[in-house]
């Protein structure tokens, strides 16, 4: 408790008053210090990273009239602290993704991914021309906090199994680190599903506490050098297809901001968001040679039988989660209603090109 | 000539230099006036609208320090005059598509689309992370502009035709409105390619001029009002799977911004890039149902052997570009290398999860 007291008043205190001409412009007025905490280790590939990059295009941008300072999971508070840190004004950012504050705000998880849900394109299309983002800051609202997408990890793999999945029967008994609504997918197919932050997966792997782990992707899954740790890599991704990172800013921070400033945030990370999505895409291949060609790497694809019957857990598993509360109903609508839209315009453009090319 | 002379002057005779207070913030200095002229008619659908967000994004994060004002094509300039316009500076910025240039600038083409090419993702990918907007910048260096991508049409359909498509024969002396490296596999394919400007469609269609056009897809296409003048309305856009539009700025008034206004530029170019991608997105499959519930149009696949002609073809001419000159065969290494890779990669995520969801 004190020590978010120190550093409540310390981000306050780091106000100053100081001012550098930029050629021919001349800004006068407060410089404003910014904390972003964040759920990632400090500089992780792509997702530290991309905070990082926030950050200093906020920066840039404003010509250095906010600064904003990064910190990893652990060095300012633990990951799973960043929306109550944000929420209190201990830091005036956040950067992770809404699943995370699923004990606080069940319906929050729509604003990630779900299983056999949107990927990418499509989740960030809801967001910003079909309703998603309006309903996500209304979600956030009584946390004085708002939302933006900031990133996006494209369609996860399956993830890294001591265990051969042959057939559903090998999901039976399975432990698995795999957090949220796909875990509870797992569940119901018999598995035993798991939570653990992303730093001690190789561990649990390594020493056998878990058959089977996510994580994101080649390019992700090789910095945490999880190929040491597992046997074969399954694809695809059933259960992230299309993870939203998010920023969170404190409500009142952002509204002491001069007009400029405020959409110079909203749109940096409407840039980041573009950026992140497309490093992964632009690396993943890279990762994922390394992976097959220097540690031999099993790949595999999981078995159609397998994901069929996900995919019908994933669906009473969402439709139970958008029963959960009236809030949870409207967003499982809206979500859902674009889905259905996008997807049949999808078969017909993006998905059959990727079949005919 | 006289009338660009004025242009020019009454651009450079608008830089002013009042001041609007910002809450808590003076900013002194020039206020910066910007001419944006486009190809697109005015106030079109997402490619207009599109141009018009970009302009005052610039102005809304810069406080009001840069004004962009757009013109639609015809309005200052023809809309095939654009980058000859921001060479000159008759224009400091312009918005369109790198391969309406190809009469200049053949290798140009890359930078737009490509027959059986990548996608919007990927080419985004590539364009930020694969070196391709560095051989883009280095491809307009010599004409004082820098490029920078700014929407994505997404895969486009292939066009409405007034005949139907069963075979390849079909295509034998089919007159269509299809330009560029697509009109090229037309006419090889025995077909007669045309070019026509977006506005002159519904009508050459509608007399019969021509047999078929592509334009873009579901939303702009009901917006010109394409069914009224076609019977069959088919996909997959082959020709153009992901094309990018593009801002073009005059170099000269680039590097005389101060350093936050050119981040600034940029970042509303990235903004803008993601947004028209998405709204796209968002839009067509609502069109898509207007035009066949409403207008009865009739949709249809054209069939897998004209699909594998196209392809065959498409990797001819798309190598006959590569051979034409050193710098068509450097920007076409780094394209096709960067699209061996993430295809590698898309076939086991993004395309097999489309096939799997």
């Amino acid at each position: 408790m004190k020590r978010r007291d120190f550093i409540k008043q310390a981000s306050i205190g780091a106000v100053a008053a100081s001012s550098v001409a930029a050629p021919a412009i001349v800004h006068a007025g407060k410089k404003i210090r910014w904390k972003m905490v964040t759920t990632w280790p400090k500089n992780f590939p792509v997702l530290g990273t991309g905070a990082n990059e926030l950050a200093k295009l906020i920066t840039k941008m404003s010509d250095g009239r906010i600064k904003v300072k990064v910190y990893g999971a652990g060095e300012l508070i633990p990951a799973f602290e960043v929306f109550d840190a944000v929420s209190r004004g201990t830091a005036q950012m956040g950067h992770g993704s809404a699943y995370y504050w699923k004990g606080k705000i069940e319906e929050a998880q729509f604003f990630s991914t779900v299983p056999f849900g949107m990927n990418a394109q499509e989740m960030n299309a809801w967001l910003y021309y079909g309703g998603g983002l309006d309903l996500w800051k209304q979600t956030y609202e009584p946390f004085g906090v708002m939302p933006a997408a900031a990133g996006n990890t494209n369609v996860q793999m399956a993830g890294w199994f001591n265990k051969q999945i042959n057939s559903t029967k090998d999901l039976q008994g399975l432990k698995m680190r795999i957090p949220g609504l796909g875990g509870e997918v797992l569940k119901r197919a018999g598995g035993t599903p798991v939570n653990l932050p992303g730093g001690e997966l190789f561990t649990a792997l390594k020493t056998g506490a878990i058959d089977a782990t996510e994580w994101v992707g080649p390019y992700n899954d090789l910095a945490f050098g999880l190929h040491k740790a597992a046997k074969y890599y399954y694809y695809p991704g059933w259960h992230e297809p299309g993870t939203t990172l998010e920023a969170i800013i404190n409500k009142k921070a952002f509204n002491a901001l001069p007009k400029d400033l405020q959409i110079i945030v909203e749109n940096a990370c409407k840039v980041v968001n573009q950026d992140m999505s497309l490093e992964f895409t632009a690396k993943n291949n890279a990762a994922l040679q390394t992976l097959q060609q220097k540690h031999n790497v099993d790949v595999r694809k999981l078995p159609d039988d397998v994901l069929a019957k996900l995919k019908a857990l994933s669906h009473e598993v969402v439709l139970e989660l958008a029963g959960k509360n009236p809030a949870a109903k409207k967003i499982y609508d809206s979500y859902n209603g674009f889905y259905t839209q996008v997807a049949a315009w999808h078969d017909i453009s993006e998905k059959i090109y990727f079949n005919v090319r």
